[in-house]
């Protein structure tokens, strides 16, 4: 128990109690974290009831943090300064990576200490291993800001949903995707075009493959599918198409058609125990609220059976937003060392031993209408044929328009409901069609 | 402590624990939480690790009350029964109304026990009492229900929010409010027709005078602004004007400026300490997220000072979206009990001894734009009075349309930014002009 040690010193006859703090990482969210903690230092303590210090920050490069302005007395390249230090409470973690950044992790939860992170790839890939050697430790790991950013959606999965049952929980879970969509959408521009737009203004990596292929709202929506549903999950069982196939002419022939098209991470109760998880961009009905949730913001859209719909939407990355939750994080675990709590609410939502293993649907049992595109030959025939081969696979059309845009001719359909696994044995075939000039492209219609 | 009895049975060689509770009131909202806990049994033993059970009722009329199917065995007349019984963990309050529930809770409290309500006007009326009742014994006092419904808006304020400097909260929370000028904007209907449609659709009470007057949002919005800035504030502190005063012209002449008329509740920093506390319709831009929650729905936007902008919406009253909250509120005073804590959240947010009183703007202090319409005869000359008085009093016109309707003429005009005591000068100095036919009607438009 660190308990004791809390209640340090006297001013003005009332105990002044204090949560010390030991960073890993001091890069722009670390920075922020820094800021925030001393623009708000009185109103923190007035809502906490003790002053939060921080009193040490491993980094790679002392010079370059003190540059930055943050108190060289603090900065160590040693991660036993930090990890080790006798009088620390909480250890936050903003480095990223996935090693060292979990070696540390596990060494401070191992040694008895509460930890908040924002690494969403370390507690996709290693989340389980460190958050049962938590619950074994009795101390907190918390990680509101690795999903959504400042929107606190961890929070309500975990505390105000406790008393429902999820339906189904549909997000925009990356700032990235949805920037570089709005803007193709707003601006007519082609994927690449908006990419290096996105960029430019800071809201993709250098590297954006992550962002852009689905794997970074793989990575959150294992998270978030694992507190709504209770299942023990891994980011690879998440079905996962990009959005780098969609066109500027699909973001024209959708909204055409009335919808606009997103990047969407979807969990469902499907039949029975399985669970229907995938990300993948789709289109939206404009009117939609998830439709207006444009640029870098991010949204998730909860279905409570019996709470009924909840939106929740903010910003989901940057320094401020990601510096905001894990401020909030360290205050929590604060309470809870303040006030004697020791493993009050489950890291996971539900306790440990009653998670379950939950199979996930394969997607080739998904029903939807889709929203097809065909690049093709202008010939007599042509239209007959696709048709036919898709009706062979039990795939009917809702909608049909032929334009020519740039000297292609693009046939778009939308199709009645229909089984994924037939829609594709269907494209399947077509692909090696003469008819066709491009391979076809294929996007899932999300129902409201 | 209470904490000795909660371990109380074995089974299966695991400790079964056990959060009794006492209801006071069973009507529509505590026969949905007795529903919610009966079906979600199993999931919120595996959230909370431990059982929650109801152990006994009180009620006026016991045979009504049986007859909804409720076991007669928990229902009692007696209050001591529930209030008084040793047995109990925590106390549920909806049965409404400030007498005899505030006598009640308070029993309950300085009793030790922990305590949940739904009790919105109660928490306005008497919340400090209570609360700082419910502090010195270091019980809990919670009520996500009390505002917004199934909407975790109080749980975000003391939490989510607690690193954070509010900016400003603009809310729509009072869902038979948001149905009537929905219907109105939707069907074209007048404000009467409206609210006997809500009413028949079971979204107005028989009495609907708080709901339509502002009374209700200005009982909510005192508590959210309380939680947000850390400031003692009675209901009776803010300015609040009713959408009774909403035509279907006006709904129409917004529409025509680009505008939906939405029953908004405001809390923003101001000058200095002083806060901008109010309640009235407003035009809001057409594609502002907040114009799109339609219908009973509920939505808070909140502005954080580093978080940026966050939006919550979902369904603000009903029995099932408040005994979400309730049980959720169960289930987290459930966690403080078994895991030890005590006074782990201060109840507003900010510790009791912390709050500050803080002045409410005068409302002849705001600046923003306005939209004006006047009924007036079709002589020559009257424009050039109207705006003559408007012109003496500072206050300027950017947009102006005259209409005709059902044999009235209209002008309906929308103002650049002034203040509003200005305004409000000239509109009193306008009233007894010999041009007007009506009293002018005055909303406020909010800028996003």
């Amino acid at each position: 128990m660190r308990i004791g040690r809390l209640t340090c010193a006297t001013s003005l006859g009332m105990a002044v109690r204090k949560i010390s703090v030991g960073m890993l990482g001091c890069g722009v969210v670390g920075q922020g974290i820094l800021r925030l903690l001393e623009t708000n230092r009185a109103a923190i303590e007035a809502r906490l009831g003790g002053a939060i210090e921080v009193s040490r920050i491993l980094v790679r490069d002392t010079a370059k943090v003190a540059a930055a302005g943050v108190d060289p007395a603090l900065l160590t390249t040693d991660p036993a300064d930090v990890l080790e230090r006798a009088d620390v409470d909480v250890i936050v973690e903003v480095m990223g990576g996935i090693e060292p950044a979990g070696s540390y992790l596990r060494r401070a939860i191992d040694r008895g200490l509460s930890v908040v992170t924002a690494n969403k790839a370390l507690l996709a890939e290693r989340g389980d291993e460190l958050i049962e050697a938590a619950e074994a430790q009795e101390v907190d790991l918390y990680f509101e800001a690795a999903v959504a950013g400042g929107i606190p959606i961890i929070r309500t999965l975990r505390e105000a949903l406790a008393s429902d049952r999820v339906v189904a929980m549909k997000g925009i879970v990356n700032g990235t995707s949805n920037y570089i969509l709005s803007r193709m959408n707003d601006a007519g521009l082609e994927f690449d075009v908006a990419l290096k737009e996105a960029q430019a203004a800071g809201y993709a990596e250098a590297d954006p493959t992550l962002d852009v292929n689905g794997g970074d709202a793989a990575h959150k929506l294992t998270i978030l599918a694992t507190l709504a549903y209770g299942a023990r999950l891994h980011a690879s069982q998440v079905p996962m198409e990009g959005i780098d196939t969609v066109g500027a002419v699909d973001m024209a022939m959708a909204d055409r058609f009335g919808y606009v098209i997103k990047p969407l991470a979807v969990a469902r109760r499907a039949e029975g125990d399985a669970l229907d998880l995938r990300v993948h961009p789709a289109l939206v009905e404009k009117s939609r609220v998830l439709a207006s949730i444009t640029g870098a913001l991010n949204a998730v859209f909860l279905e409570g059976a019996t709470l009924g719909p909840c939106l929740l939407s903010g910003r989901g990355a940057g320094a401020d937003p990601t510096a905001t939750s894990v401020v909030a994080d360290i205050i929590d675990v604060g309470r809870n060392l303040l006030s004697g709590a020791r493993g009050r609410v489950p890291t996971r939502a539900f306790l440990g031993e009653r998670l379950t293993e939950q199979p996930v649907r394969d997607i080739g049992d998904l029903v939807c209408r889709y929203y097809l595109r065909f690049v093709v030959c202008d010939e007599p025939g042509v239209l007959a044929r696709i048709a036919g081969v898709l009706g062979e696979h039990r795939v009917s059309i809702e909608q049909m328009v032929q334009t020519e845009a740039q000297g292609q001719v693009n046939v778009v359909m939308i199709t009645h409901a229909c089984r994924e696994a037939d829609l594709t044995a269907a494209l399947q075939q077509l692909r090696t069609s003469a008819d066709l000039q491009e391979p076809p492209r294929r996007f899932r219609i999300d129902e409201g």
